[in-house]
């Protein structure tokens, strides 16, 4: 069942109309970076799990704040930094997405090197956020120190990002099969201007039955006894959920010069691709969703009038419909990139199947080929 | 063009995998009621428009109210009483849906006949709902009277529900086929008990490239020389959007006892449907959704503690993944069930062809049947 | 009891440390216009209602959106137009101010009138507000016509308004004495500018006890004996709470160029004014703030990027501590100007007492005059 | 100007008209439990910081959920947990108040400990809030370590609460005078029977000439020549804003059978209190309002329905009424409880003087004794 993993358009498959960006990654917004840190060990404790950071403003977030909003879906989760972001509508800090038990490890990590690195008021209240990935890792192992943390900010770049198992999306499951990060992109025309749109996502949610591919109902034909459920051993997910219900995180990015109430328009239809693919926002799933827009610049320092642009709400449907695209997409890169994981108790949490997936979608594929829409 | 209409099911086109109703409507939560107004006329002006209303308790919702939560997807429309819903948690009038420019009438109508009828404070801060009809329909004609609204309240009935272009959707376009008025209903076991749970939407929102019935891009088949857009006139929707980029309401009902915040949480997860059948909340949409649950029994009358019941959050799930069904096939309902009509200025929505649709998805058909979850 | 009425100011009281606009009112924001149209009379029913719009933009707002921002403190009230305000951050019609029942002809009369004005897409969602004049005028009669709703909008002025008995301040009570209309202004220093905030408020809530002018209890040195309470009778608001707990409509308006997230920061400051005088938004209440800020220019219409400025919010100190002044005084200036009224079923609501006020105030006065904030 | 500490009404200073529960505190709430660690120490780093815990249920929280309801107010601040609260309107952890740099810590020692003590699936989304003390305190020193945190968890008790300088309230300033932990309850008869309400405050917030006591204007009668203001060294807030313009945390609770919606109406009226006291909610502010309700029993664990009561809304004006009056106390509280604390750098934060208070509010005492409302 092993076999080479790939990204979804490299199966032959396409979602949506809107053109990619040049690596189809929330790393084609300018300046957006990505950073993981994947941490796997089998002993003292059998850990699998990570810590996948994305860097605004090629690192200096510090100083230039992008517009930002907030959404929650299901609010199962934790975000922290929520309340600024609600408040100012701004992003003062790089994006931290972790495991459940040590959102606090990566939150006050990011505080302290926001203190030493950038002076007395950088990064004091981050944002940082989880989904459970106990079925696979010790959560007892508190296996991430603050300098793993520091190292996935530090190390984050440009152009390609690892998918899959790796960094915070190591232990994770998705539609019962192996999840983790994902990542696409669309190049969006609007007001005159061709932006980028981004969306990462650590996708650890949803059940097999209800995966679609592009409205191709593929969970429904990999059944348990081609591919074992991670459920089966009965474990349950914390707060009484079953393990397959869990919670699924959304970055979308642009470079669009949106206000923020604006990125809060945006945040919310990152449900639209979650709902395609098959995500109910089942009860004890933390479903957050962060928007940020890097088109205007911005600091609280200073008291003087700033001059920023908005592009008008009436230019905001191309960037709907692409967020949908865009957040399906990056979900399913996370199934077709992430590869079989077995963990904790010798649990395995199984990769969808390339193979099948193919064959299924090609039975029923029936999307016409289409022109981007101006 | 011009065929019999017929339901979804009729057709052989089954959503989801939750069994329906008896009528598969809202009707099935017992003691919901629906009732229509249709205006349709020639002279002096081109009206093409309606009101349906959803009349809980069997009528006597003036004095016990169901919990109830409200969501708004997107903004751009109007539903009265909404503040008092956000702060109580109830639903202290019938609910209707009309046109846009006759919102006021409609709600002032109730305000008058709550009085009437039941004293000095019946629906004081009822809820009435509206999307645009004015591309088929002269919204200058005001053509409905407060006597118009009475009688769709006063004819509400149990039962099969008229669907299409009748009552608050008779000038209605959605996906931009002709739209409406549409429902459908799932039985929920749930925590040892069967629920119903039923939705009814006046569907007026989406573009037809968008449109999917059950995960297959019927609209991506059915092109403009196909079956000419509405939009081929050039008329703008108020406020800038082109027609084909308006509204839904959407109004889900449930037995199930539920607390007014679980009331919010079911009104969300209307999106799922909505975002299934291509929906994507367009800029200038109305996309505004009410869930009402009628397991409890309430009143603000009296200083007495009320016993209550409530269903565990565990137990939702059965009603989240039912509920994305349920909006899925009301929308469907709509267009399968509207009629082409012809109005203002000679303009005509066409309906949605249903030799078309059965072609289509015949040949995409890929939906394993399936047993509903336990 | 009656004697000649007078603002808060001219009574010797000051409230606050930030001065005033020329006259201290909502119209000292520029362009911000003002118009009553009042309705009393005595047969065939007894009516005391009215409506008072606020008209922003010197009427051009059909073409000039202000930003705009709404807050609920306590929700059961009506203000139609907020899930758009919500949406876009903006402002799209004039507001106005009416009686509980009368809400949709109100808003009908707008939808009508922006059409035939300035064509056919103004003014669809407009902001109607309310409050329940039940006590003293006969909601029954339904007295308000479309015209006298229009005649308020073309009658809007700049300059002094008038305040207490007014418009749809007419058969309101406030603090259980008589109340209505008020407003004031402050000028606020901010990011090298001086800007102008403006309060409008239809008072209608609140209990004599509680009632608070600078601090003092003025409402504990009245009494019933001293000056009858108007719920004396025993009548009920709607929805079950005494008529002494009803609501109160809160408009603020600036120049100043904020963005649609600090309107909505400043419309939850309306708060702090009304907690200050002795509101608490009791259970009935429909404690509706909205603010607007016209210093940026906006519509819908086109498809180019806007170029807009934007406070820094480590600006918006000044707006936050003014809005607090400007709210409170908006309140008093309702009582102080309210003259007593009898209406319906000769019920009586009885005007503030000014010399009680002056003599109560003058034995408590201790606040320093103080210069304003730079 | 040091001098012995004490509360307000140990001064003859009441607030508002509802007696008080038998300690004034928000352990009056049967089973509430507040503990507190504090941390002071001048090497190898200046610290004046801590910890203070609210331990509902007698420690059966992870079994026991109150229902529980958020409000932010000004959203500059943390408090892990939110999404949870919003999503199912329950508290599933004890309550930690701490300094801003140390969430992370907290927050993850809560999830270690629930663990440890409880099983898997305890304290997985705890509630973690912060204020900032990084005037006195170095927060460079990270000094709060797991096992403080769940040393106050664990020694928390019923009975009288330490006020002012303690716990998380340690390094804290309210209204440039010293500040800290506050706490205070009153008796609510609603419904028939006689409830609890308890607030508990972390006060860091507001500014000087802003301070009321009981509508006294106690901050503009004693200036800097006769209490230094903190902020005389001219550090900064984080974020910008001067030091005098920082946060509040407020926790209500009560015994009485609230529903989830419910708590958040009563978390919302939290502001009154603050507004009452003088605070505004400054640009920096984190003013952060929880409240919970533990007269119903509710756990995610089993499906079964679940049995609860409800205290209807009209019952609700007496909690609103009272939230105002305790959350004040509880201000003040803090304030004439902490003493003078000189710490980072040599600076200093001067205790309120009580002989100055109580002569000011004597000169302008001017309440009318009174009894509770029935």
């Amino acid at each position: 069942m092993t076999t080479a993993r790939a990204r979804l358009r490299e199966l032959g498959i396409t979602i949506g109309r809107y053109p990619t960006g040049p690596v189809n990654a929330i790393t084609d917004v300018p300046g957006v970076l990505v950073g993981h840190k994947t941490i796997i060990r089998d002993a003292p404790n059998v850990v699998r799990t990570g810590v996948t950071v994305v860097v605004p403003r090629e690192g200096r977030i510090h100083e230039d704040y992008p517009f930002a909003g907030f959404f929650s879906f299901n609010g199962i989760g934790e975000m922290t930094g929520v309340p600024l972001i609600d408040e100012w509508g701004v992003l003062t800090s790089p994006v931290v997405l972790t495991n459940t038990s040590q959102v606090g490890t990566a939150r006050d990590a990011l505080v302290e090197y926001g203190t030493r690195a950038y002076g007395d008021f950088a990064f004091k209240l981050p944002v940082v956020a989880e989904t459970y990935d106990g079925f696979l890792s010790d959560s007892d192992a508190f296996a991430i120190t603050r300098e793993d943390v520091i190292e996935a900010v530090e190390c984050a770049a440009s152009g390609p990002v690892a998918e899959g198992s790796v960094g915070g999306g190591t232990g994770m499951i998705c539609h019962e099969f192996k999840g983790g990060i994902g990542t696409a992109s669309r190049l969006v025309k609007s007001a005159g201007h061709t932006y980028t749109l981004g969306a990462l996502v650590q996708a650890n949610h949803g059940i097999r039955s209800l995966l679609r591919v592009d409205g191709v109902p593929v969970g429904q034909y990999i059944d348990s006894e081609r591919v074992p459920l991670p459920s089966s051993t009965g474990d349950r997910h914390p707060l009484s959920a079953p393990i397959e219900a869990s919670s699924i995180l959304i970055i979308l990015a642009t470079d669009a010069p949106l206000v923020p109430l604006q990125c809060k328009r945006l945040a919310r239809r990152a449900t639209l691709g979650m709902a395609r693919a098959g995500g109910v926002g089942h009860n004890t799933s933390g479903d957050l969703f962060l928007a940020f827009a890097t088109g205007n610049h911005y600091h609280e320092h200073g008291k003087e009038i700033w001059n920023i642009q908005m592009l008008p709400n009436s230019a905001m449907d191309p960037f709907f419909e692409a967020s949908a695209e865009v957040v399906e997409e990056a979900i399913l890169n996370a199934l077709t990139c992430a590869e079989t994981v077995t963990g904790l108790h010798g649990r395995t949490a199984y990769a969808l199947p390339l193979d099948d997936l193919v064959e299924i979608y090609q039975r029923f594929n029936r999307v016409k080929s289409s022109e981007a829409p101006e």
